[in-house]
């Protein structure tokens, strides 16, 4: 049996999706800039994906633009709002547990003359409401916060930092890196005072290789890619219409009942805990009941290395994460984990268990008595 | 019948590399960093690519890097190449006819302190090597011509050009948007003294959303997008193991017999060529001998619009260009016809054709008997 647990790394593609792209590529190829009838076709493709996509979000189509995934969403987010707006202040605030496609990209601004505040977090991964509320001042231009966390599940109050933060300073933008939560939480970026937010296309059985971005239409951004103009001169390149279908097509299936595939990983993740909670010497990190993300559950094994425990169930036919996969090749111990207060030994012993609509209970219950089987024996290896 | 004459905008993707996409989308979707079996698989449908791209190039397989597609490969080849380089020169050059994603981006820099000199071309769209030697300055840090004009099909000398610009100054790097050439014509980045070149997968039979960059590893470039760290840091963001094995699959096909596939190309192009010379007040512009690229061919017909007679032809349905695809909803006038010394009246009346492997003689036939008849009809509404 084998049984995929690392959705938050990627997920598998849905049949749907891949049905459309498949298609797209072979018989609708148009390009959607063509004055003539496979133009026209290829170009429908593209605006049907982001009126399904600005409909689950409440928001207007042209707020809408396709990127090549999240990684993309969240560089032009930040990059390009503060290149349109060079006379805004040169404070920026953000956390200290963001994926690296924010974090890093903070790094490199406060080389380039901004002043970064980085965020800290509690135990359970959460930025206090009054450390964002300290930190804003009158020259702080942008604020980005991740909604999901992707290392262990942490849902940021992102509505109500959005209240704080604006009532402190208008002028700021606040930006939301909504990769690991979209779809999977409830969340609409005008209501709760969102001015930009990114999303990845296979996070949620969509292809690689697509994402998108909601520009607030009051909000200014620069392009980052100049060519053609596409997406109204926000990121020229001929449009990935396969890629794009396919993104839409996945969000068609999960918003046309979407309780139904929150309330799927819940439930499939309240079994994975409640099998866990029995296995001796298991610690589960971060908030666990339903104010923690539906499909992620950071796993701690103390004493045993997450690279060994990851390899054993691997044999099992289980995959899961060591922390997360977001980082190609640079095994760094985990910010996220580090800030939530964790030792530098449990840090290096967590792993991140990860859920999809495609998973079972049957999985969950194999899963767990692998698990059950194989934590007791490599815990006598441990040196005390 | 049907018959798709705009390959220089878009090709159809190959049945092979949608086939592969399929299989990677739907089973072998794992995240190439995941450390488990499933990243271990995925992983090497990117180190296959990029071996069958490298070897196509006989370059190293650390010299090609993965790319959203051509526009991402020229953006990221000029600003990278200009960040990593801060002290060189602050004089560029690039020439009148290029794609929007080159010259757009040179356009940027004269903003941001750079210097740019713009080559004219002949009445063939060829960039001459004199004016390239008139060009370059001791504080020249980057030359970008590209190779196949996308508009014309004018095949400008590139190797001969490096030549000449390294002559005249060692240091200046050369990088070349080989997008309309690659597969199509020889050309070794190596033997031809180019630094960087960037392709782009949907214009040889791969998916829209696949490109990649050659970049010699004596050159630094910095990264646009900044995360994860993948593509040795030059491109984060999960890979898009999809259309990256897609692309590998449509490059393996083309260069398993490149002669015969521009044989292909040539031959058919050779029919058009021979059918359009018999039509009454059709100009094709530009060199059509075996010294012009084997699949596009630029026509004039004095007095008729372009986009009538691109609407007529699609009539018939044959679907062709009105100048270039390239540029999405902004028609202005064409700036390689303009630079190759058309008339703006001339300029107005100029469809672009272009072929692919998938195209017949049969085709060839139809489209000309097409025009042949459509033609003269329209000619009898042109004012005198």
């Amino acid at each position: 049996m084998e049984v995929y647990l690392d959705n938050a790394a990627t997920t598998r593609c849905s049949d749907a999706a891949a049905e459309i792209m498949k298609e797209v590529l072979t018989k609708d190829y148009g390009n959607p800039s063509a004055m003539h009838h496979m133009g026209v076709v290829a170009e429908k493709y593209v605006t049907q994906a982001r009126k399904t996509i600005a409909k689950s979000l409440k928001v207007k189509d042209k707020e809408i633009y396709f990127t090549s995934g999240g990684t993309e969403s969240n560089n032009l987010a930040i990059k390009g709002v503060l290149a349109a707006n060079k006379r805004a202040g040169k404070h920026i605030i953000t956390t200290e547990v963001e994926h690296p496609s924010v974090y890093n990209v903070f790094k490199e601004l406060e080389t380039k003359g901004y002043s970064v505040t980085y965020l800290p977090v509690d135990k359970d991964g959460l930025v206090s409401v009054s450390a964002v509320l300290g930190a804003v001042r009158d020259d702080t231009s942008l604020v980005s916060i991740m909604h999901v966390n992707n290392e262990v599940g942490a849902v940021e109050p992102v509505s109500e930092l959005s209240k704080m933060i604006k009532g402190n300073n208008s002028n700021v933008i606040f930006h939301v890196d909504a990769i690991q939560s979209y779809g999977k939480l409830p969340l609409l970026p005008e209501r709760s005072g969102i001015d930009m937010l990114s999303v990845s296309g296979h996070k949620i059985h969509g292809p690689k290789g697509s994402g998108f971005i909601y520009i607030s239409d009051k909000v200014k951004v620069s392009p980052e890619h100049l060519g053609g103009g596409q997406e109204r001169g926000m990121r020229s390149g001929t449009e990935n219409v396969p890629a794009i279908a396919g993104l839409g097509e996945a969000v068609r299936e999960i918003f046309e009942d979407e309780a139904a595939y929150r309330s799927t990983l819940r439930s499939l993740k309240e079994e994975l805990i409640n099998a866990l909670r029995d296995i001796d010497g298991v610690i589960l990190n971060g908030r666990t009941d339903a104010s923690s993300a539906p499909h992620i559950l950071s796993v701690t094994v103390p004493g045993v290395r997450s690279e060994v425990l990851l390899h054993a169930l691997e044999d099992a036919g289980i995959y899961v994460s060591a922390g997360s996969a977001c980082s190609s090749n640079h095994p760094a111990p985990s910010r996220t984990l580090t800030a939530m207060g964790l030792s530098p030994q449990n840090v290096e012993s967590t792993i991140r268990i990860s859920l999809s609509r495609y998973n079972t209970s049957e999985d969950i219950s194999y899963a767990a008595a692998a698990m059950r089987k194989i934590i007791p024996q490599l815990k006598k290896f441990v040196r005390r």
